[in-house]
């Protein structure tokens, strides 16, 4: 199953380290604080679990998003230069 | 319906008009560049419109999730300190 999971993280190293988790989790990075990935329901569960251990007391936001076959589908981007 | 836009633009005066957008058409900011909130098919499809043309020729990247009822069940949000 797809899931998005995006992150506002402040300091630098557990940024870091969030992005490393996702990586390893096979997640594709979309954006700077986004990764996108197809996920198990119990390896989501794993991987959120992780990450707030990666977290840990710093200040943060991460969420994860399911998203199902539809969802996936209704999905639109806008890509511009870079 | 739920939709989820998250966003990566390098140009400061495009992304707060991104987000400005954003916050025009009713969503919230959940992070920094994430917003999300409550809105039909056609307004969806509308407000991307309007993204595209506030970016211009700007690079960036932007993007929106539609999220049933169950996706949207099935988020899950880490939020530390702050």
């Amino acid at each position: 199953m797809h899931c998005l999971v995006v992150y506002d993280i402040s300091d630098d190293g557990r940024r870091t380290k969030v992005a490393d988790v996702c990586l390893d989790y096979g997640l594709d990075r979309i954006q700077y604080s986004a990764f996108l990935g197809d996920l198990a329901p119990t390896h989501q569960e794993e991987l959120m679990l992780k990450l707030e251990r990666v977290l840990g007391r710093k200040t943060g936001n991460i969420q994860l998003f399911p998203l199902c076959a539809r969802d996936w589908q209704g999905r639109r981007v806008i890509e511009k230069g870079g």
